[in-house]
């Protein structure tokens, strides 16, 4: 049976950054999580979680891409877009590659309708100023106009896939933000996001000293005993607020 | 005799998207029209359009490259844009190398000045923020403050080039906005840009509609013929407002 | 005895920029000082100033960077963080790989906090849109999430190092604006910053020209005794102000 | 149903060069069937002709592939060497990344005693000189020693894949020569083996007179008919031998 | 105390392939030691073997690069010629820039009279037909003619380095082969290099059974209890011979 | 009136090596010289040396480029290489791109007929094998079998082009061997040629030197009063010979 994201651990890890994501992977022994050089179209105010839903692009051969194929109803990349779950992620093998486009913002506007939540590809988006000013999480290494059919063919839904050279297997969680996007095995999600919240609840923490004018050694990582009394005190304070 | 871009034509193509152009030129047999990794400094409400002036640059050599090249009235980066045409767009064969800069804001402020219709290189511009904040459009792939002399020599004017792995021949058509820029070989802009604008009215339709719930199944392309007599319908409301 | 940066010398080169910079170091025979693709993460009104404290990683060995390395207060990372001078840029030798990151938004902030006047690495930096946000200078090639143990070791504090290409020695004096960032020898930049100073007064009065309509052909450079009369009146008009 | 490549078929292209298949390919519309920076380990005196037998892999996930998975019997990796056809092309998409191998000698011998063609792959061989030393013909980017554990997951056996930037769908005709590989769609290998087979003896015929001193316009492409007759002359001799 | 290659590790480390090091490393937990894109400028029978003695080059800079700088008997670079102690392997750090030679024939045949083992370095060599031809090994990116003035300083000797995306410390034990070059951190080279000629017997029998149509399932690894049976008596008779 | 190359500095320049000439490039302001990741498809007894007859490549379009292109006498590519002189080098601005061959071994055969000096590009070439056998030097970056229609369009011979990543002005003196392929100004080939000839009888006596047993300190480069003096009297020998 697959594993499903729970709306408890999907609350959490809209909380934390990737970059404490990316630390406690490395600490269960991950190290190549976060997709490379691909980035939001326009940062938004939310995170972006969901469980991964992928389409695996190979390169276009001429006799097999031609601007028809899209008057098939059962070509791949319209099926994935009309049957990605809703609240999942679409990610996209698009093999590093920008020179075509990945997708455009009808498609894209799309997902977001049917309750998608975000898309990712290790190319590029069309319409690219579109598709960063809807209300809906985008990821891309750059913006690109050549419709996908010049480089790209779908062809596999919801196979492991490849992207940022990262391993994304479907399901897998997806987050997004600021820094970028990373992968979450499945199997590990809810622990690790426990541990997220807990770490970054000490990172707020240390931000607050680190701010009033604390120096880092000793603060963090915590290892003066003493910061850890105050950092109980400040953590027992802010929950009874 | 050198074709010339019609008013008419112009006004089409600032109305179009360089994605659709894209689509339009790949219907027409063209894939290899969008210049690679070029972004606008700051991205613009209006669409550049504009014939293509050229500047081939190629490797600078020292002993002709001393910064006192610059005082010869006839060095070619000057002369070019003194005498780049009103409407035109000046592009730049930077040989995709953003390490010393394709030009500064002086120059750039002065084409602005000429009623230039923008600049385009493979490489950078230095100033790069005062060039962003001309109400002018200018692309790049990123921004690189040594002079040009640094790497650069300009050599000829208005020749055949390469522009991010794009040919630009003389005269044609360039158009940029948000996702890049996209060159029209000249002889067909003006059916291009006919089928663009019928296009586009398409894609407006298709917007709306899946901004409303719609499937993109039938819809994007239009097989459906139902959704054809509908299509027809909005066409002709729209027209008579 | 090491140099020092004057306050008179800092003054002028923050109102100078870097590609100004960049032509007055050619001119003095330096055409590599320019840091490639590093970028700020936010464009500052205030142009970022200071002398280098230089921070060399090298890749990272499994037995050598696990996650409690940071236990130790001798962390050449942690001791650069609390050592840097104020007023001092710290410089990270990233060895131009951004796929983990250099730093993150506390230790940034400690940097503020302490009064240093920027930093710079050839890689990135997790936490990069609070780092953005920050009353700081902060340049990077792009945002990265992965925690620096992944690919890099903190080895070497103050010792002359490759950032973006460019040999920068502790000391010399690195300037960051919207282009990026350039590094000027030390021993030089007292006579460059003058130099520049100058350089700019005159783009200054070539920049309003060229915005009333002037040709740039004798104007810039300077080859038209009549407009040196005209710069000469322009200047002391300027100064009587 | 599947097709077949004939013998004769590939004894016809067992004659032919990567070069003049690329020009046969590209007179029906395909331009992208060269895979790219892909290399002989050694030059053969026997050009490899065979059908695409595909492997896929994904980037490894250090839970996924420890040294240990090569224990199970059906690893992925392990069953495309015991089961690619005799006569077929283990072809590899290693993602274009030879930082780790995508096979070893061990394995390359295996396919080599099964009567396998040959094998590409996009990444790099391990043991690489006991590989080129084989009678069997191997194409790679470059050599790697860490065991493919190290980057690579054999995911997919059969699949179309990418492979150095071409589609590659099993059962494809894929040649190799000094100058690399090249894949043939196999629904039109015959064909373009005919096909290649008369150029060939054209280009032989122009070889030879290029040799004796002719000029290449007129020859080469066949223009001047005074030239057409000699090479019939020449052919009917050749053929009488 | 620093660790030294005892004469016995040598020898065993001489047997035994970068490919079954690369696999030895992996699994003690090091996945990168492998310097990347480097290459035996010939491929030697001997396989190069010795400790890590470290030249660190940074960018050069035009006031500090005069080719006069060589008339100093302190150049750091002709300092590490003439001190790289007998056996041990010169490994540079270019900074993966191979655009100006790391050193050439002069250099590097001192070296070999001085009894040194080999040199590495992730840039090229000058001269270089000339060093493969040397009874020497040598391993580099690609060859390359200007003078390393040109684009390198050689500042520091003998410290932790990076070389081709790998992290060298003084006395680390470098291997290179064929595939290229590997490095074993010195702590572990002893029990490493047994490990590694106990794999090696077992890979010669598998190589040998191969050869003669064993399947691979079951024999490597090694999991079917008869091959055990088998391997230790072909062991046994091999030791006896 | 454009500079010829004499029979004398040619011969002299088939006696010294590209690395030779780097150094007195270097020595006369020159850093830019050598062609940038360009070999030779064999490495030849003889050393390539003749004046640049140059062609340039934009980008293939497709309505340009069809096969059909080359039965035009006067297609630039077939006229460049039946006007190539004597003696000359056809050097080949192919962008940096080998993705298709810049020319196969017919063209290069006709070249070599026409008692031309060598081919080099900064592309690929087809036929890569046949071209290797020829008593011809020619130099690429890597062998590429598709047509050059693929993405090549021969434009101009004879004007001034990059070539991997340096200037080439028709008549300058190009100079290949196993390192690569440097380029000399005509203006200085005669007096660099001079001054290149003394220094390589100089490295010839410090490498008979080192090969002997000498420390290169005091001997390369010559610092030492004595070794003057032996160096006057080895070279007085030399010549009594």
């Amino acid at each position: 049976m697959k594993h499903q994201l729970s709306q408890k651990t999907r609350s959490k890890l809209e909380k934390v950054s990737t970059a404490t994501i990316a630390t406690a992977l490395f600490k269960a022994g991950f190290k190549n999580q976060f997709i490379q050089d691909v980035h939001p179209l326009k940062i938004k105010e939310k995170t972006m979680v969901g469980q991964a839903f992928t389409l695996r692009y190979i390169p276009a051969r001429e006799d097999r891409n031609g601007i028809e194929v899209f008057r098939n109803p059962d070509h791949p990349q319209r099926i994935a877009v009309e049957t990605c779950p809703k609240d999942y992620v679409m990610v996209i093998d698009s093999r590093k590659n920008a020179r075509a486009a990945s997708a455009g913002s009808i498609l894209v506007t799309r997902l977001m309708k049917r309750g998608v939540a975000g898309i990712v590809t290790d190319g590029g988006f069309r319409d690219s100023s579109e598709i960063a000013e809807l209300p809906f999480s985008s990821f891309q290494n750059r913006a690109s106009a050549p419709t996908n059919l010049t480089l790209h063919e779908a062809l596999d839904i919801d196979v492991p896939i490849a992207c940022g050279d990262v391993a994304v297997f479907p399901g897998d969680v997806v987050v997004g933000d600021a820094d970028g996007v990373i992968v979450i095995p499945i199997e590990i999600a809810e622990e690790l996001a426990e541990q997220c919240i807990n770490m970054t609840l000490y990172e707020d923490f240390v931000l607050q000293r680190v701010q009033e004018g604390s120096a880092v050694i000793g603060l963090y990582p915590l290892t003066d005993p003493k910061i850890q009394k105050e950092f109980d005190l400040w953590k027992s304070k802010k929950h009874t607020k």
